[in-house]
């Protein structure tokens, strides 16, 4: 079973606004067990967009549209509609007096505008919206189902959830679910991490897929079976031959972020951190500050710009001259764990480099009570993902410390 | 001339996440002048491109394709671009070399993967991409052409500005231009400032808008003509005209942002600064260094979570102890303008909340010498733009302290 969902205007196409209308129908498609291949946008002309219904209900069983049933000259969706399925505009005399009674409850008139809008294709069924006054409707064609829907988010989101995904539901006996576990990586790039796991990318269900992110890179499982304890039972397996090959990268899982990784393994041991950075300019204490509840773990960070001033109080600026160094980011791991008092100290330093270069070298390191349990250097990533590789690197060093796993 | 968008990637049709490249080319395409009639999504399915691919390449004399370049299985875009264009895929030498440098440079090892980025269609230009490793390429088919860019939006960005438009002004004599000048101003809310300016909104050419971001207010003076110097006497007076009335709230223009104006007041005036922050987590730090060179201004920050160490060092917890008032606010500015030793201080704290809150005040102040100079309260702002009006509250605070400006 097969879907495309259309999305209707100028303004789409323009860039002025971003469209989340086709990201958040395709969501509940995907869930639904429907297969969604397409997606499109197109601008408030009505040739263009009869021209895109009729190639979508040509090869898909249901096309969603949103958008362009509005009361205005350039909303087209309703006369596209009836011209993709063959099908005369006509007057539906019970819309007419809804419309009639929206507006005089409200003190209103009605003008001819509006009146527009009580046009439907003939044979279409009227889908009432209740929650705003553009009336919507579904209109079949050669056993294809066309569904018109509002633009506006909140109107479309409401008419989906009462109205249509019961009606596709039963229509096409969808019994189906599609479920997705994500193993969430770091610090390993994107082919690095397929080629670990290679031959468990190539199954059909559940399919595993990979997804590159800043420092971060996912492995997707999704199974397609006919109730959820079943689309689990074909994940679970493959999440573990997954995590026998890539097991220690694997930070955590869904919608778990490092810094909430990081937050609950410090809560656990009880145990608090102050941070020290340089390269990051205050993005590391940003980063782990927004998972942290009020009862966190980082008690306060100290971001420093080199040249560091040479009266800095308290003998800070001593062990931090240069910074260029692993000894000097473990000097600085240490100061800035008993400058705040912290149970652990975590510093990030980089190497000294020409002005307005980043650092080719980052250091990197934790303190503890007893000294420095473990500094490494890296080497820094460049271009536009090179801020995130540090945070992950960063925060990866704590998650391995934290749970006694080797450094890499 | 009719350009189309192809945004490819499985991810997009779960809903995982929201295409924004098609929005950002969209708006590239309309301000060259390019009429884009529709945009599609489709899966990581090479029939699928393909046939989306011919359609558009039938009826559009440009199409540009954004991911399924990388590595991996999963990614199609290649093979699908050389059947919509009937071209077979041979191995590209000279990227391979480029791509097998890329990989040495980093203190890596290409794998077989990575082989596969160096195919591309017969006849295919290949594109340069020194921002990633994903190579792109154009083709053409019937003098219609295909562009082939990367899914990852930086990438795909820098390509678009530094080859794509550029190759598409000149291939289609694009001559009219379009100019904006953009006025930056902030603190001061859309509505508020759009009340100030309302009768110079309706003019045609140039047209005046506005638009919001968090706790920065724009305000756009577009002009269309046929070469740059005249679009530039279009806009002059009215820029003349919208500074008679917001001149002050105006903190820079077109790409300047308050950070970068703020390094220049204070680079000017050879101040250095170290900050305090506790409700912005780090972002007042990020947020000022992202915008400064080695030379820059900005010392060092302290970043604190309440509640604070008791035993923590140096006299500052003492002064920091509940962060509820704009006296205590006041007293951080000093506190870590003597601790970094710089000649100005900025603090930021925050009223004392319940768990999991944000303070519904905010305290101000700024530093000198001479004991505080200047500090003010202000109400925070709620949802999803709070942190930006933050930022920005504090940055106009210190940028109407160094130009002599009444605080507001």
């Amino acid at each position: 079973m097969q879907a495309e969902v259309v999305t209707i205007g100028t303004e789409l196409l323009l860039g002025d606004i971003v469209d989340t209308n086709a990201s958040w129908i395709a969501r509940q498609l995907s869930w639904l067990g429907l297969n969604l291949f397409y997606t499109h946008t197109v601008g408030d002309n009505p040739a263009r967009i009869a021209e895109v219904l009729r190639t979508c209900l040509g090869r898909s069983e249901v096309v969603i549209t949103t958008g362009g049933l509005g009361p205005t000259v350039d909303d087209w969706t309703r006369e596209a509609a009836a011209a993709a399925c063959d099908a005369e505009l006509e007057l539906d005399q019970d819309l007419l007096s809804e419309i009639d009674a929206f507006f005089t409850q409200r003190g209103l008139v009605m003008t001819a505008n509006n009146i527009k809008q009580a046009m439907i294709p003939r044979g279409a069924l009227v889908l009432r919206n209740p929650v705003g006054t553009a009336p919507c409707f579904a209109i079949e064609r050669n056993g294809h189902l066309l569904v018109s829907l509002p633009g506006v988010p909140f109107e479309m989101k409401y008419l989906m959830q009462n109205t249509v995904l019961p009606m596709l539901r039963e229509r096409f006996g969808l019994h189906e679910v599609i479920k997705s576990r994500v193993l969430r990586t770091c610090c390993i790039g994107e082919s690095a991490l397929a080629d670990l796991i290679t031959d468990l990318m190539t199954s059909d269900n559940p399919t595993v897929g990979t997804a590159a992110h800043a420092g971060q890179t996912d492995v997707r499982i999704t199974a397609k079976a006919d109730d959820p304890a079943l689309a689990d039972r074909l994940i679970a397996p493959v999440e573990v031959r997954l995590r026998e090959r890539i097991g220690d990268w694997v930070f955590g899982t869904d919608q778990e972020t490092l810094p909430l990784v990081l937050q609950r393994l410090l809560g656990e041991r009880g145990l608090s951190l102050a941070t020290c950075e340089i390269p990051s300019k205050g993005r590391l204490s940003s980063w782990l500050l927004e998972a942290q509840e009020d009862t966190g773990s980082l008690v306060g960070s100290l971001v420093l710009v080199p040249p560091f001033q040479a009266h800095m109080r308290d003998g800070m600026a001593l062990d931090l001259t240069l910074s260029s160094s692993q000894a000097e980011c473990d000097a600085a791991a240490l100061a800035v764990r008993a400058w705040f008092g912290a149970d652990l100290g975590l510093a990030v330093t980089g190497s000294q480099t020409p002005a307005g270069e980043e650092p080719s070298m980052l250091y990197m390191a934790v303190a503890t009570a007893d000294g420095v349990v473990q500094g490494i250097p890296r080497r820094s990533r460049s271009g536009g993902t090179a801020a995130g590789w540090l945070l992950h690197y960063a925060g990866d060093l704590l998650r391995r410390y934290l749970l006694g796993l080797p450094q890499v």
